[in-house]
Formats: C-alpha cells, structure tokens, sequence
C-alpha cells in the first residue's frame, strides 16, 4: 500500500484555505485532518509547512499530435504530457480532429491510438466536427459511449474546419439529445478571410498581419451569433479561448438572463500584449495564434471577466507549431502560417505568478479556474480537480516564495521557442503527485510515460 | 401651362401642419401662401378646405415582375404602379433581381425594360446581388451610372440568394467606394432551413410552419451580426421589413453610437397579428411571408421604434402572389410556397388609418415615414416626399373624415386576396396627383400607364 | 401694410433645404414661391442670393434679471434681448425664479413687471419651484392659465433650491394634471456638497475645484433618478443642460423605450474643454458654470446626441454673472462664486461656426435644435421656430460665406468676459427679423426695445 | 474531551459532495476522512448514512429586541437564537440601532447588553447609522474595534431613519478608511412617502397598499443611486433584501464591470407572492415588509440571480411582529403598521425545501447562500459556514428524504404567525450541533441559553 501523508500545508480549494494534514493512499485521498499523533510507520512523510497543497492542474485544451494546417502539432501524447505534469498540470483533455473523408468513430479511436501507452498523466478527449456528413449526428450517441461527452465546432477556416450556422445548429440540438456539451471556436472566418485577402492584395503579406485580419468584432459577432443560436436550439454552449471585452460583456449578459452559456480564456490572452506583432522581421509569427493577442483594455477585461464569474476556466490552448516550421510552411503569405503556439507546461506557472501574486486573482479562485471549474465543466469532478475524500490524489505543491524561471532551453515542451522567454515569475512548483505517485519534483520529470489513462468522462 | 392652385387645405410635412394654398404649374410645386386675391384665370382651382395635403407616397420595397421562387410576382410594372396611384403612393423603387448566370448590368437592363412604357408613376430601381461573381464589385461604378445607387444582399435562401458574411463584407466595401448603400434582408437562413427541415421531418408541413421555421431570434441575430460586419467594413447600412422587437433594440443601440444604420418595417407587421398562422387548411399561406408575422409585443415595439426615430421608413414589401398559386406551387411541404404578398395600394391607407387616426403617430410622422423619409434615403429628395418649392408636384389630398374599405373585389392589385380583406378604415385619400396630373379620384385610377419615368437616384 | 420679399435665398427648415423667395407682410410669413414675376410696390426687397434663410432662433433657458446666489444676473430683460436679437434669436424662454417665502403667481408677476416695456424680443416664462410649500400645487392651474406651461426644479443646491425627490414627484403629477411640463437640473446636489466639503476641508479652495466636485457621475446619477421618478409619476420630463457621456446614454434608453423624456444641452458643453480649470490664479470662475465643462469624450458624445435624436435642443443657460463679480464674492471658497456664465448672443454663432462649418450637424438640423424643436416643446411652434405660412416673420439671414468675431469688447451682453474670446468662426448672421421688423443688421441692434411680446404658451 | 463522530454522511460544501466520515473535538472540526478503522473509544459515533452533512446557517439579517417603528420585535436574543438554532442557523449577525440622541458606541453597548448570557448560538452585530452626528464619522474606529465591521444606512423612512446622499457618501468614505463595509436598505423612501400620502389622501388606507406604495422602480433606483455613490465614494457596498427583477439586474451590470457589490435577498422574495395584499380584512398586514412581497417574474429573476451569482446571500430579514400588535398599532393606516416579519426559524428549511428540493438550487449553492457566503461576507470565514479542518463544528444534519411542516402553533419564534402556515416541505433537519454540542434535535431545541458567543468579526 502506497500511503503519502503530505503534512502541515495549506491547502486550498475554490471554498478556502485550511491548514491541514492530507493523507493519500493507493493514489486516492483518504484523509485530512490534523494527524500529528497518527503513527508514520508504512507511510511516506512530506513536510508541507510554508508550501500550498492545490489539486492537480486541469488543462481542457490541448492539441497533441493534431493534424492541423497541413502539418502537425509538434508534441505527441509523450512530449506533451510530460510537459504539462512539470508544470503541475496532471489532467488533459485533448482534441481528437475528425479526419478528411473518415468518421467521427473512426477519427476518435485513431486519436485514442495515438495516446496509448504515451501519456504520462491522465486524459480524455474531445471531438471536433469539421464535416457534418450524414449520419454524423447519429454517431454522437457512440462517441459519447466512448467517454467524450464534449463536441467542437469552428465558425472559421471555411473550407477546411468550418461549419455554418445551421450546422451548428444541427450539432448543439444533437449534442444536448445525448449528454454532451459543444464547444464553439467563436470567430467569423468568412469575414476574417476577406479581410486577409485584401491585405494581400495590398501586398501586406507579414506575419503581423495576422493580427489585423482578426480584429476584435469577429470574435465578439461570432460569440453573440453562437450564444443565439444555442439559445434556439436549447443546448449549452461553452467558448473556448475568449479573447476580447466584447465575448465577455456578450457571455456576461448570456449568463445573466440564466443561459447555459460559459467560456474560458488562456493564458496567453491574460498576461501578453499585441505589440509582438509590430516587431520586425518573422518574430511575429510566434504570437499567430487564433484569436490574436489583444491590447491592455481587452486583457483587463479579461481577468476582470475570471473575477466577476463571466470566465470560468483558463486553459492553454497548447497548439504548438516550432518557430522554424512556421518559417517554412509560410511561404510569403501569413495565411499559411499553422495557427497556434506552446502553454501547457507553463500555465499554472504564469497564471500564479501574473494573477495570484500580483493580486489579481485570490488562490482560491486560480484552483478553481486552473483546475475545479474545468474538471466540473467537462465531467471529470469530483475525481478531478478536487482535494477531498475519495478523489484521485492529484497534488501540485507551490511554494509562494519560490522562483520560476521559463526559458526555451529548460522546457520539456518539444518546441524551440516559448512565449513567456525569460520570465521570472514568483512562485514555484515543487511537487506534483499524479494518482498518488510523484512525477515531478523541482521541476524535472520523474514519472512514467504510459501510465496516464484514458478519462470516460460525464456527460450533462 | 399646367396650373392647379388646392385652396386652402392643411399642408403636412415632418416639419408641421399649415392652413395654405398650394399652387402646382408645369409638374411642379411654384407657390405656397395666401393666394386667395391672386387671379386664377387659367388655373385649375380645387377646395381643399377641411382636407390633409400631403406629398405623394414613396415606396422604396415592391417587386414587381419580379422572378422569385421559380414563379413571377402577379403585378408588373403596368398593374403594380397604377395600385400604388391609387393608393397614394407616386414613387416606387423596385428590385431588379440578379438573374443566374447574368451580370449586374445585364439584370439591370432586363428590369428596366419590363418597366419601360408601363409604369403610370415614377419609379427607380434597387439591384439584388444574389451571385457574387469575379468582377461583380467593380461592376458596381456601372450599376451606380444607371442611377441605381441601393443594393440589396440577402443573409438568407442558401443555393439560390444567399450571400455569405464575406460576401456582405465585400459589397459593403465595394459599395461604399462608389457612394451606394446596401440593404439587407437580415435572417439566419441556415439557421431557418435546419428548423424548417426539423418540421418537415416530423411531418409538420402546412403553411402555418412557415412561421415556427422563423422564430424572432433568426431576425435578431441577423441584424446584430450584419450591424458588426458593416461596422469593419466602415459603411452604411440599411434593412427591409423589420419585424421583432430585438431588431429595433439592435438598430436602435446602433444609432445611439452613431453608426449609420437605417431600418424600415412593413405595413402589415404594424398591424397584422401572427395568428393567422393557427387557421385551418391553406389560408396560412396568405401570411407566408418573409420574415412572418409577430405577436403583439413586437408589434408595439415596431410602433415605438417607428416615433423614436429607430426605424424610418414604413414600406409595403409587395411581392404578390395569388393564392391559387402559392396552393399550386406548395405542394406539400411549406418551404415551397412563394414567400410574398401584396401590400402598395394598401401602405398609406393601413398606416394612416391604424396609424394616425388611432393617435399612435402623428400625421407629421406619417409624412415623413411614408414619404419623406425614404425620398432621402434613397436618394429622391427633395424632388420627391416633398410639398417644397421646386419639388415634383406629387401630392394627395385626404379627407380625415373620409373612410376607406379594402376588399379584394374592388382593389387594383392583380391579386385574388388582400390581408386586409373587409377592413374599414378611417381616413380616405381623395386625389393623387402625380407630377401635377391628377392620377386618382376617389379610388379610381384615371392616369396613364406609360407616363412614369424612371428616377436616376442619388448616391451618399 | 408693412411687406418685405426675402428674394432667391436658400430656406432651411429641418425637413430641407429649398431656394425660394419669402414674403412677410404684417409680421407673418404670408407666401414661399417664386415670385420674380410679382410687383414689388411697396414691397421692401432683399436680395437673398447666396444666404440661408432660418426661422428666427429659439433660447429656452436664459436667467435674465434673475436673483441667484445672492446677488442678480448681470443682464436685464432690455440688454439681454438686445444680445439675443443681434445674435440671431427673436424669441426667449426665461426662468421666473420663485423668491423665498412668496408664492409662485407673486413671483411669476414680479418677473413679468421686470420684463415690461424692455424686451426687444418676444419672450415667456418658465416658473422655478424652489420651496414646495402647502398649495403650491394648487397654483399650477394658476401659473398655467398665465400661460406658463413649463416649471423648473432643481436636484441640487440643498437649503436654497433643491427639492427632494418626494417633492420633484409631486411637482410632476401636479404639472402633468394641468397640461404643464417639469424641466430638471439634474445633479446630485447632496453628493456634491460633501465632496465639495471634503475638498475645503482640505484647503483647495480655488475656482478649478469647482469641476472636480461635480464628477460626471453626478448628473448621470440624478438624470437617471429623474427618469425614474417620471415614470412613477407618468409624466413628461425635460432635462436642461445635459453634460455627460453617460445622461445621454439614460435619456437614450429612456426615448427607445418610448417614455417623453426629451433633453438639451448648451452651446458651451459642446465646444468647451474642462482644461480651463487647470489655468492659474481666478481665470478657472469664468466657467463656474453647473453643471461643469467636460472632457472631449463627452463633448462627443454631445454631439453624437444632437444627431441621433437623444438631445434635442441646443440652448444657451445664459447665466451672466461678472467676472468682477464673481471675484468679488467668491472669498476664499469656490463655492461662494456664483455659478453661471453668458452665451445668449453668441449660442448661434456658435453651434453654426463649430457643428455646421464642421461638418458636425447638417443646418437642417441646427435650425432644428437651436430654433424648431424649442419652439415645439415649449409650446410656441408653428407661431415661432418655423418658416411657415402663418407664423411670425421671425427671420434670421445668414451668410455662410462670412465670418464672426467674437470678443468681449463688442458683444452686447452685459458682461466683461466671453468664454469664446477672440474666437473667429465661418458663418455670419447678416439681418435680423422679428416679427417682420429688422432689429439686427450687421451685428448693430437695430429695434426697439419694449416690442417684444409677452408669449402665452400651450401646455402639453 | 468531547469527541464526536458523524460516520458516513455526505459533506457538503460550495465546492462539491463528499461521502466521509467528519470528526468534532472541543468544538472543532478536527478530520474527515475514511474513519472506519479508528477506535472509537471516548467518541460519540452518530451514523450520518443517507443524510447531509452541512456547515450551520449563517443568518446575517435579524432584527432581535429591536427598537422600531414605535414598538419592539417580538423576539429577543433568547427566543429568537432558539428559533434560529432549531432551524438549522448557528451564527446570526443582528442589527443594533442606534438610539435616538445617543452615540453609535453606547448604541452598540445597549445592544451587546441586551444579548448577553441569552444567547443559544453564536452573534455578531451590524451597527444601523441611523442620524450622523457630528463626531459619527470618526466614531467608526471605535466601532470597528468592538468588531463591528458593517455598518447599515436607510435610504428611506426620513425623519426616523433615513440618511440622505451626502450623509451616505460620508458613510461609505469612512467604513472604508477603518475596514468597514455599508449595507444598504435601497429604497427611495421620499417618493414611496409621496405615493403613501396620495393613496390615504384617497382613502385608501388598508394594509394591502402598503404594496401599492411602494413599486419596483422605488427600489431600483435606490440601488442604482446607491451604486453610483458607491463609486464616487471608492468604496464597496452590500445591498440587504433585494427584491426586484430591476435590482437584481443593477447589481449584476455593476459585478461584471468589477466593481464590489454584493447584494442578498430573502427566503420570502423567493417563495411568496404578492397575492397576499389582496385579502381581505386586516390579512394583508401579515406581509407588511419593506420592501413588499413581489410577482412571479420578480421571483424568476432572483432564483436566476442566485445561480449566476449576481445575488451571494440569502438571509431571513427576521424582524418580527406579532399580527395583534401590528393591528394595535396601526389605526386606519397602513403607514403605521409595523414593517416587518419572522423567518429565522424556517430560512433554511424553506430554501432548501422550495430550491434545491425544486431544482431551482443545487445544495453546493444552498450552503453557498445560506452559511459560506454570508460568513466570507461579513469577516467570519473560514471559522463559521465551512465544513473545514480547524473550523467551528457548528454542523446541520438535513435528511432529504424528511418533511418539514411548518405552522405558528408549533415554531419557537415568539409569534403568533408564519409566512409559511401549513407549508409541507421536502427535506428535514435532523440534527443541529453548534461548536461541537448538539442544540437541536429532531425539531426541538436541546441547547443552552447564554452559550453563544458574541464574534468580533474581522473586517475587509
């Protein structure tokens, strides 16, 4: 029998902070209390004193191993795990693409091949629907068999992920028939496309551009659009990586009048600024992420959206294409660049540093934000994402006095560049236990690759 | 010379009522003013004492010989133009329907050749941009030399008129650049034709489930989104037949912000209740138009809008078609009966009556929504929608204390029903002149086909 | 018989603009037309050519003669209409203050003996209520058969003027039952005091802190209050001097909503900046004005409410108090300085030379604001605010091709300050007509003083 | 030592339900956790299998042996904490008033005195600012010391409670220099006492107008003015019995946009209609409350507001007075009927049984609402309202599968009526501990008068 008996922290959930023993055995909590006099014999002891005791991070947007944009993401399910464990993340939930003339089944069980014996950390899926053929919605009754209880859909990239709104339409009405849950990338790419062809033709071809061809309201019509149309279909609608003031105002007012409405932002939307895409030369390139970065008043209104309740998760959005592919796939036409960037071994970090330490957030609410809210909204609470009785003994111990420093060279994301190059950040991560096993201590990886599971996750 | 002096009736603009002589020469207004000592050898003198003197109707929305939906509309321009006189409309401005597989000029022409020699007012013309083939845009500069300075883009009836948001974004653009406006048909038609197939499916398909196909939320989100596009593409915007109330809340926000978006409604969703969809048997089809009728609540919202100044202009949208026809066309399935019904000899009459004689709008307002208003709009002031110095002598006398009856039997539409069948109304408009030419009496059309010329229009 | 042809100008009324010539006889506007071909015996005849031709101006708030503060505004009803006159406004609407411990008839009549045989221009009355005591209500009937149709009260300045929110309630079911209307100063005066209090206390003492007690949140709070209040009490409500970004935002709300809340705003909150407080030494008393001068945000979103229709009249709050004066009583304490400032003679010139030169407001829309609507909400129109056959031959001649100068040295107004000193501005008002007479002519006043007429206005 | 286990019931907090054993010792909460192995010696085991196991209410809004209205509640500190006891609340924070002439220091001490050794469970106080006196301001230091760190302003009932604008800002300015927060009783009394004086004016004098005089927009407006000077005043503001749909929305815009506003409302709001004003006789004094029982809609949108968040509190607004002495006391006038009525008693079993037996509330809510929140709120987290290690074992065992009935013949209140008479509910407390010691046993009170504690509570 496995028994840990993490001592003396502070642990911290959505509700509060409690000074208090925690006792894991065979990768399960047991017990919390004080347990000072209980007998050490047969169990390991970790003096927590001065250290918080948070549950394992739950990061409900990754793409490992993703065929996107003509190539592919540049971690695997080994890479990227290990990535995320380090950086105290013991929870995925990965998007598994529909592939080109194949089945949602079929797309689904070669993500599911993909992982297998891979991961080192748990994980589920998601679905992604980029070609609503017939039967398609049939077929959401065996995929929510398999365990994945959440849909993706896009309002961009016509031609090649996008469907339009009456299939959309047709997606939430059959998603809520069978428990599970759509997720709307929100953006208006038909206009968005116009945009981008106008800007080439006027021979502004850089990645910078990128920018300019998303601004602000294609995201904002396309999360009031969704919103609408989940509201004629009577099915909930959860947003993933919201980016502007506008998506919040239009989520707030959505949440207000009692809708099933609720979103997240990532990481990258809270704490960088759009001035990357005016440096010089092909640097821009690595911020052409979809949705683009914003400015300042977007970014407050962001984290004011995680404090008012409108934003409930933060996620990575960790969709990594390295700096020198982009380069090359680019060709002389910002279009091509595969959209996306690295973020799941260093959310947890950024987002304590630049959040909790600076005060913008209470801890309390990072847990829920980086960990609770996700594992609820997605059907893995209370095994995830919860320090209580009887739930899988994921623990991230972070020392508030601790330094983190991110370079490219250090990390174990498969990437040559990150976003955060060269933040010190306050706070560090200095153990992360997974099913009551340690795999990760002052930073380096000292887990397993394949003992992550596969998550059959709730549905609604 | 042509001189009519209409002694002392009560001129009515937006501006105010005056007790005044009006005197009319060679098709024009000349004088306004106490002409009671003024000698009126050879001029034709008319009573107007106790009578409403008014500018000719403008009727910015009719479609006559119109091909929609795989028929014609029942009115031409001979037909349709001398309901219109009589009704006390001297204006119109009709759609030109792109033909498939034809140019913009090619259509244009088209149209103005089925008016040529026909029309017994004046009238201009709307293009309807339904393909947007390479080279439509530059074709615009042409299209705007014709004197047709509108278009018009539908965000519904995908496969056959259906535009998509990138494709509004470019005629936004390509608009603006040679001085023309856009007008939008704003519904979510894919959204629509995923409910209405639902129905279908379920076997709902008699004519009453046109109007379940198009809840109010399919107008709402449209409007909203096309407000978003016009604002990226830095340009006007203008939308037909508002009938929801979320639609005015929409435009009305957008004016508050100063952005320029313009609306109209319809006669018939001021005054017509959606219960006719719950009637037995086919008589529903009678109503199938786009979008549908409303309940109460949105209609006091349109009365509202309509004196706030969020909405301003009230037109008739004719698109006649028989009711034999819509029967014969249906089949049995609703989404085939032509979308369309009558509405020009009937606008002013309706508006008047249900309008000002009931006090939900004053008779200044009425002139200016029925009249003066779309004459700026659409580019016709101050020749038209104005009793001015200079103006067309387009003007109506109506007696407030006359009454008006609208019955299928007696009307001039070549229709075989009216919406208002057997409704009496107070109000009765007693003479129209068109250009100085007295065109009815006392509901008789005593004009001239042929003599209506077409109006090259304005830009912005 | 007194008769002058207006020939070839250009007449604007908000509806449009029309070349036309005008003959006035007798002090009325007696025909429009082209009379080329008339005799002129004994007609005066002015070439027109080149000039606009605009009703007369409309101020609905000048302090004439009137106890404030402490001391008395520095113009009477004989320089103060003079100002008007040569400044392009033929009518005002003045404030009939209620003096302490009288009744509100006494007081109404000690203001119209105050008027008599000095106003050069037509003129009424507004009566303030400042001391709601037993019967005052009953008096409404009173005030209003002295054709008095509109009442003022105040939401600021406890102990002198203020009402409470109880009284205002009672103010307006007592007006509304009399066919009267409620004009509000809408600022939360209680608010005010205190931090005004707090600022003494704190030794800042001089004139710039004027503003900063007055934060634009004050006026919003109390114009939102006053639409409350209104609506409980179903009645009309009309705001003076609107400031703010956010009271045009509640009174927009309020008209979309369909409620009579209607709103003006002064010539010197659309072209002033708050800056003026930051100058050194007493400079920042010239514009102890309440409420205070904003930023340009603001100012824009002024203008923005002229032209959606939110604010409807644009009016000078001629308030004059002496820059000596103000000095003189200010102490140590900028809340001893009286608050007010001048701007009858120049608000045309003014809001012509900034908002139509500009491009800002069409001049339709100027005569609208400055002349028609005043008329109309005040019960004067189509008698004045109006180039109809029938009404008053107020007429002003405008050059838009010449250019005013403004400074305290020339200005008619009582005064030894401008707060639009050395400012030269296109547009000039060439020729003044009141009641058909000339009482301006390049600036110089030419009338009488005493014509102007006492003005019994219709109720609502 | 006094140990005890609840063994096996399910732990329910904000975050989530866990099934584990809990340990109480000396008063606290010492473990929880799988205990099946411990010896139990010297432990009191209470099998918990199929109930909740709940942290005890926190009723933050009573009203005991309270000087108002001319009279005095009914209960005081002995009978109404035993009411509360039994009823599942172990915390109360009561209101002391303060005293006519006298300071808020002695105030507070009569109120402390009034509660000493009576007492069943544990009490804070509030401290109600009643008439700023010179001095007041500063007194706020001494009051905060006595841990007092909430004070209470009205916004009605002049010339016995209310404070007007200034006086609150004032109020606010200095709660938030010493830690203190304001709670507001929003309602524009100068109005509700204008409607009141014209409704006896007609003779409409029973208590059922009570309701009639004083409508939504009375309170809307207070919490939007209320707002407002919250923001001037920089400082954060609790909004105490909210009861409008108008309300619930003010606040809620204020949350998203960040600021700190917190609002509560009450068991009746959420489940009694208004209908009770219509009975006959001297019934509807039953109900008279301020504010007054509201529709259905108003209900809607305050369960809705407590999911999404905008409401965090549900308290009783306990202020009891007996149906004889409100008849005594009222003569012919509604106005004179004491305001108020019991509820700490059945709070939570009336929530419970009518929300989360409903549907309406999940139970991680209800304890939200009813024991976590009010304690964060009012500084006395994490010892009261958390099932946490260290915390009081103030703990509710509630049996979902119980009946609570409810009728005036059984409560403990002293009253001689409930809201709720014969009102058979799902759910059924079972057992109430309070600091370890059981207190309520099966609906009957087994506590001890004077054991609770006053808590000095700490502030923001």
């Amino acid at each position: 029998m496995n028994r840990t008996l993490l001592r003396a922290g502070t642990l911290v959930d959505g509700g509060g902070r409690t000074r208090a023993d925690l006792l894991m055995s065979d990768g399960k909590i047991v017990a919390i209390g004080d347990f000072s006099q209980m007998s050490t014999e047969n169990v390991e002891v970790i003096d927590c004193t001065g250290l918080m005791v948070l549950p394992g991070g739950v990061d409900v947007h990754t793409h490992l191993d993703a065929p996107l944009m003509g190539t592919t993401t540049a971690d695997d399910f080994a890479t990227g795990t290990v990535a995320a464990a380090v950086g105290g993340t013991t929870t995925i939930v990965d998007f598994a693409m529909q592939i080109p003339g194949s089945t949602l089944t079929d797309s689904l069980q070669l993500h599911r091949e993909k992982a297998k014996g891979k991961a080192a950390i748990d994980y589920g899926m998601h679905m992604c629907i980029t070609d609503l053929y017939d039967g398609a919605i049939d077929e959401l009754t065996e995929v929510r068999a398999e365990g994945v209880s959440s849909l993706k859909v896009f309002m961009a990239y016509r031609g090649t992920l996008m469907l339009h709104d009456g299939q959309l339409y047709d997606v939430l009405r059959g998603a809520s028939r069978v428990g599970s849950q759509v997720c709307v990338h929100a953006e208006n790419g038909d206009v968005i496309d116009r945009i981008a062809a106008d800007l080439v033709a006027q021979g502004k071809t850089g990645p910078g551009y990128h920018e300019i061809a998303r601004p602000p309201a294609t995201e904002v019509e396309a999360v009031e659009r969704a919103i609408r149309i989940s509201r004629m279909a009577d099915a909930p609608l959860y947003f993933v990586h919201l980016s502007t003031e506008g998506a919040v105002d239009a989520v707030g007012e959505a949440r207000m009048a009692g809708w099933p409405v609720s979103a997240e932002t990532c990481t990258h939307y809270l704490t960088l600024d759009r001035d990357i895409y005016d440096q010089p030369g092909f640097q821009p390139a690595k911020a052409v992420l979809t949705p683009p970065l914003r400015t300042f008043e977007h970014r407050e209104a962001l984290w004011r959206g995680l404090n008012s309740g409108v934003l409930s998760v933060v996620s990575s959005d960790h969709c990594p294409f390295c700096f020198e592919d982009k380069k090359r796939l680019s060709g002389d036409d910002f279009r091509a660049i595969p959209n996306g960037g690295p973020g799941v071994e260093h959310r947890m970090s950024v987002v304590y540093g630049k959040g909790v330490a600076t005060g913008k957030l209470t801890i309390e609410r990072f847990v829920e934000l980086t960990s609770t809210i996700p594992a609820k909204q997605f059907g893995l609470f209370p095994r995830k994402g919860h320090l209580g009785i009887g739930a899988d003994a994921d623990v991230v111990l972070l020392d508030p006095d601790g330094t983190t420093l991110i370079t490219a060279d250090t990390q174990y994301q498969n990437m040559d560049y990150t976003l955060y190059e060269g933040w010190s950040l306050p706070g560090k991560i200095t153990k992360v236990f997974a099913r009551g096993r340690l795999v990760a201590d002052k930073g380096r990886f000292v887990g397993t690759a394949g003992r992550g599971e596969y998550l059959h996750r709730d549905g609604l």
